[in-house]
């Protein structure tokens, strides 16, 4: 290795191979859902050798989560837009778009986010995984929260860190109750709303 | 029968029987949490005969649905107290007390309520009971929300049935969190920082 970033042939292969087995994971589990998956399915699916799945990848579990990582980076993307409103009206308008982009990068892979939804309650890895993906949003969402603070637009009586997992609980919930259909309102209305009350709790 | 009230011995025997059947169901669901408990454990712990337990119940999620019930009696009486306030002050007092009375009538069922979050996971019979649970808590919220609207002291703008639901499952993740000890605030600042967003977002 001269320390130049070139791969070599067998390591593009590995990536070719790791990429087919993702994406012969991702029909598998649409197909079937994550319980009655299997690993063998999927390396038939990707017509890799026998047992090469394992080879990339610990487990199903292990294979699924590089899955959500793959489709949470829309919604990271989300979370992350830089955040200094200088007024009120500012950081009502963003928050508002940002719980729409939110909702609506969930219902563009609706029938993923379903999978995921039964592989949270089943599976202690993927229950890791998301909790570690609400931990990144929750994050980001603490850090808004203390720079309105600061500058004065919001409350200072707050938790930072409270408001900002009651903030995102509400969101999340919302968000599956979108993704299964068990809501009769639209995603404007839903995320409306939600940023209205939000808002006129934490605001000046 | 003579249209009174009046069991049979044999009435109150298979009353008897239920009532030992669901307390074993307790300690055994405790004991081994949901996915590992089975009907034969608790039939044996009950000292009944084989296969009773299924005289009484269809199987383990049916008693566990059971157990649930009873659970959340407390935290439904909590959530029916009426609520007719006649001042912002007076409402926000009501929510605030109600909000740490749910969150504490959970706590006091701790371990129970692990074993609950387990099974909601793993049983669509348990989900299902848990989102009738769930219903009950939100028709109530929103029937309380209706009334300030109506009374002038609540925002007119929002969506009752929304509200409702973004608040209780605000209140629902948080009570999660508190029970399987996953937030480092204590249920007092929980209770006050989650009641002050919602009021100071509803309430003129």
């Amino acid at each position: 290795m001269d320390g130049s970033e070139q791969l070599s042939k067998r390591q593009l292969q590995a990536l070719q191979t790791r990429e087919n087995l993702l994406n012969a994971g991702r029909t598998v589990f649409l197909e079937n859902g994550f319980q009655k998956a299997t690993m063998t399915q999927i390396n038939k699916l990707a017509h890799t050798g026998y047992g090469t799945a394992y080879v990339y990848f610990k487990n199903k579990d292990d294979l699924f989560t590089e899955l959500m990582e793959t489709i949470m980076q829309k919604m990271y993307k989300v979370a992350a837009l830089p955040f200094k409103p200088r007024t009120k009206e500012e950081a009502l308008a963003q928050i508002l778009e940002q719980t729409r982009l939110f909702m609506q990068s969930a219902l563009e892979e609706k029938e993923v986010m379903k999978v995921v939804k039964e592989a949270i309650g089943v599976s202690a890895i993927v229950e890791d995984k998301w909790n570690s993906i609400r931990a990144r949003f929750i994050a980001g969402i603490t850090k808004d929260i203390e720079f309105v603070q600061k500058s004065g637009l919001a409350k200072k009586n707050f938790d930072a860190t409270l408001i900002a997992k009651g903030w995102f609980y509400m969101n999340e919930q919302m968000m599956w109750q979108l993704v299964l259909g068990e809501i009769e309102q639209d995603l404007d209305a839903v995320a409306e709303n939600l940023t209205a009350l939000y808002t006129g709790g934490l605001y000046k």
